[in-house]
């Protein structure tokens, strides 16, 4: 993830530079990047092909080359945005932590990704999408579930008495996650640092689900 | 809240017969009227002052006598939207519910005003707002906690035991309510009528703090 960030930061201080000797896979990526640090100042109406060409320094037409047009742009966009967040969430460093703590952990780091990209987690989670894009989302998701479901067999969840434990504690947690995430990027909930950590502890006690808690 | 809504549809049809006959308050009110019918079809950076004029029938300049520009009608429509939302969410009709269930029907009316209203909604509790706009809406909210701490004061919660009731119940319940309407109003989620239901019900089950569960 830092090596990851100090490219992109490279990149973002002089795109035409890196543009001119890049790959067309770089390019694509140095076009997602200043897509992404323009949507970390303005919401996503103003990340325009044209925009994000003329901060490279380079003609609108080319960008085409790269990129599907404007559809193409925020599809990209959505899909750096799912891997940022699956890197920020990744609890794979800490593998000594309980259950419960483990899913304040993933908890915490999901509306810390929010808080430090209130414009890109909007586009993910609240901006209108259309058929095509929610869609490709879906896919981001069942991943998401994906990993729940591994969690709860490594815990020694049976795969017959699997679903109840995936579904309700995916589904709760990401409620309650989002609730708050949404709440306070929009300011309506106003809590410092360990506040946000007291309320997703106090949310994780009652919504996720230790094995055993569910009559097998 | 019926009656209120036959009137709100007779101005909407033919706004500018009741304008011509409308007082001063009665037109304010028309005024928002149209405002949240276009609120109901497009989101609020197309609600302006012109538009809203053009629907009654009168020039955009009328409308500067009775709202405060483009920043009054705003309040207008988020005033206006607390006030439906209350009426939506009042459970006063059903005394014999218990405890539980009249948090989950509460909850459950709190939801489909969000699915009926995505956009005022969405102006309520999403979109950024200025600070003068904030504060404005953070006493609706104070309303809101207050009434939770009528309704614990009615469950026989003494005063020095009231605050942790009040704060966690509204604090959690409100972050889940949130999470899972915007997830469907974005459809991020995609659940019918019973999915949701069960939903609410799942989470209130264990959010919602029942008399004596704090250590007292």
């Amino acid at each position: 993830m830092s090596s990851e960030s100090q490219n992109t930061q490279t990149r973002i201080n002089d795109p035409k530079a890196d543009w001119d000797s890049a790959t067309p896979e770089q390019r694509r990526e140095i076009i997602v990047d200043v897509a992404i640090s323009i949507l970390n100042e303005k919401d996503i109406s103003h990340v325009t092909i044209r925009r994000v060409a003329s901060q490279i320094g380079v003609g609108a037409m080319t960008l085409y080359t790269y990129v599907d047009g404007q559809q193409g742009l925020r599809t990209a966009i959505l899909d750096r945005g799912f891997e940022i967040m699956d890197s920020h969430c990744d609890c794979d460093e800490h593998p000594k932590m309980n259950n419960h703590e483990s899913w304040v952990e993933g908890c915490t780091n999901y509306v810390e990704f929010a808080v430090h990209y209130p414009n890109l987690y909007t586009l993910m989670f609240t901006h209108p999408l259309d058929q095509h894009e929610l869609a490709n989302i879906q896919s981001h998701f069942e991943r998401w579930r994906h990993d729940v479901h591994e969690y709860y067999s490594e815990l020694g969840i049976k795969e017959e008495d699997m679903q109840p434990y995936v579904e309700r504690t995916t589904r709760d947690c990401w409620v309650a996650m989002h609730g708050l995430a949404s709440l306070i990027i929009s300011q309506r909930l106003q809590l410092n640092e360990q506040e946000i950590r007291q309320q997703i502890e106090t949310l994780i006690e009652r919504l996720y689900i230790e094995p055993g808690q569910i009559n097998e």
